[in-house]
């Protein structure tokens, strides 16, 4: 069993371990040498060169993916040339680009915030209007981690954002938290879904994942997992696929963001479930029965390395972080520190969820200066 | 960090995973392509020949072990070059030799079945005579998986293996089971514990291990626990050591064999402990502080997969296997099968013993034809 990953970040990374105990074999394709994900990448080579990757392809039983790049052109290349592509071009499209996963969940009846395409400033503000005099204004593609993304209150503040093609803004949702909700699909149809989580961001970016959700048992699992088996279902999405929900302050559900593929706010699961998220979509793309999602403890926290070290290496940390916290489990992505840059992350478990939230805190904050 | 491990057997390859998540670089030195560890392979050469070996060291901050069967001159050489070698030359020489380790436990006072060094058959036949007729006959060196091991019951009936040097002869020995207590030690003297486990050998292999052994608790982990931090301190292991025991029929426990390096009896701590044996071996090789080694649940339980399917591979049968034991985690080595070869391992954790057991020996049998 071969599988090709292309891309060379932390989440091809993460999926060695999992190839390594099951005897799959991966091949990355990565653009520079040095990458988080080196010890599996076979070939360099840029993921937008069709050429490059139907020859990085040729061999492989199925393609994933480490991020969602990979241009609509290239990926329909590939399955031209009889490459099974898991998560597949149709549902990717969903994944790559903000306005039509709007257009597709909202056809599909599936709850979202409002939402408006908008080509012009006046049509932002005839939206902004209607909404309180403030929305949220996205690139249809391209954005992540927060970038891309603007809160605005007049359309004369995204000015430069337009004139390259149709925007989507979005009403400024009213939550109380955000939660993230990961299954995994396979072609055959087989689901499995982890227990919905709860995600804190620092300045867009995820910061903490506690795993359930507190207070989610019943209604708001059932609902957070109905949503995305269906969009998981409709979309045709195989692999895993992370559905970011908010959880709004009169109590609904809303889909945030798509993506498909394994996701930060399901690193928890590597330690904290019986199957984690890269086992699970190693298995999903190569259409093997999906493995037990159930925790196995009561309670697991991961909290992101942001950053790092200002000085030295993440690795200089372990002995103080190891002496203070020897059941925290540490993963380190192999990245240079630097400012804002997800360079690792720590997981904990046990039975108290405040006790683990501080040891996962007090194991993280070793990382920092 | 940097750990060249020498040797590309599986256990070189089940620490990869470990150095991954911990953002380890990790170098193997294997005989051959295509070993199991073979994805961090970074040098083909022999372990017996100094000059490979020193060169595969230079830069790597610590050498370490897939197997025992590096030559005392060469470990030495690498001593003398300034390389931190762990477990270092003068412990591994009682890995090395069962006649000077059986010696050495002696005079340290620990439980050892009687034994006796023998050079002729005339001696092996006056220890057969006091022992009841029968004893178990060992090549001092060499010797692993029932391999060098014999009963005997007439000096006669192993003429062959005398005029090489002297031999180990050992009471046969009358045990309710076999136990395995594995613990780590870095070289700044911290020691951890895993507890004691039952290992069920078929033909001189082990087949299966429960973890912790049952009716253990109290006295039996108390003694196992103590017998092995006393190895490890007195002959100065660093790394994982294993000392498999015998649980006599008179409830005493003696020390049969040692390994200094994770052994098969460990497996069940990937997945059914805090810290795996393959984290914490890297671990105590480098000198950071160890990990919790605590079970995640009351049972696990390890099946080995020896030899493996008659026809195709294991990995052809994990869609039978997975669709049927959704929670039991697979350990594939990357081996062709073959009879009696270790190509792999199942472990399964949870409450209740028999179900553990059943769900890990229904999930390995999906290897058997």
């Amino acid at each position: 069993m071969i599988v090709g990953v292309i891309g060379g970040g932390q989440l091809a990374r993460m999926m060695i371990p999992a190839a390594v105990n099951l005897g799959i074999e991966l091949r990355v394709l990565a653009v520079s040498a040095g990458e988080s994900a080196s010890l599996a990448v076979t070939q360099l080579g840029d993921h937008t060169d069709a050429d490059a990757v139907l020859r990085f392809a040729e061999g492989v039983d199925v393609v994933t993916f480490d991020h969602e790049h990979v241009p609509q052109s290239v990926l329909t290349a590939l399955v031209d040339a009889g490459v099974a592509v898991r998560p597949g071009p149709d549902a990717l499209l969903y994944a790559q680009n903000k306005l039509l996963m709007r257009e597709k969940l909202a056809a599909l009846g599936l709850p979202v915030p409002d939402w408006a395409r908008v080509e012009t400033e006046s049509e932002l503000d005839a939206f902004l209007a209607d909404h309180g005099g403030v929305g949220v204004l996205k690139t249809p593609t391209g954005g992540y981690d927060g970038k891309g993304v603007r809160v605005v209150r007049a359309a004369a503040e995204a000015a430069a954002w337009f004139g390259s093609g149709p925007l989507l803004v979005e009403e400024l949702v009213s939550f109380q938290r955000e939660l993230a909700q990961l299954v995994a699909r396979r072609p055959s149809g087989e689901i499995a879904a982890w227990p919905v989580v709860e995600s804190m961001q620092r300045d867009g970016v995820c910061a903490e994942v506690i795993a359930p959700a507190p207070r989610s048992a019943g209604k708001v699992a059932e609902v957070a997992s109905a949503i995305a088996v269906r969009v998981a279902e409709e979309l045709g999405v195989t692999g895993v696929l992370a559905v970011e929900l908010f959880e709004t302050t009169d109590e609904r559900l809303l889909v945030n963001e798509l993506a498909m593929r394994p996701h930060n706010t399901g690193h928890w699961s590597m330690d904290g479930a019986i199957t984690g998220q890269f086992e699970q979509h190693l298995r999903a793309v190569l259409d093997l029965p999906l493995g037990a999602t159930a925790p196995r403890e009561p309670w697991s926290v991961m909290v992101n390395v942001l950053g790092g070290p200002s000085v030295g290496t993440m690795e200089d940390r372990y002995p103080a972080l190891m002496a203070d916290q020897p059941s925290v489990k540490v993963h380190s992505y192999g990245k240079t520190p630097r400012p804002g840059r997800k360079v690792g992350h720590v997981n904990a478990s046990g039975t108290e969820l405040d006790e683990v939230v501080f040891r996962a805190r007090a194991a993280a904050a070793f990382f920092e200066d």
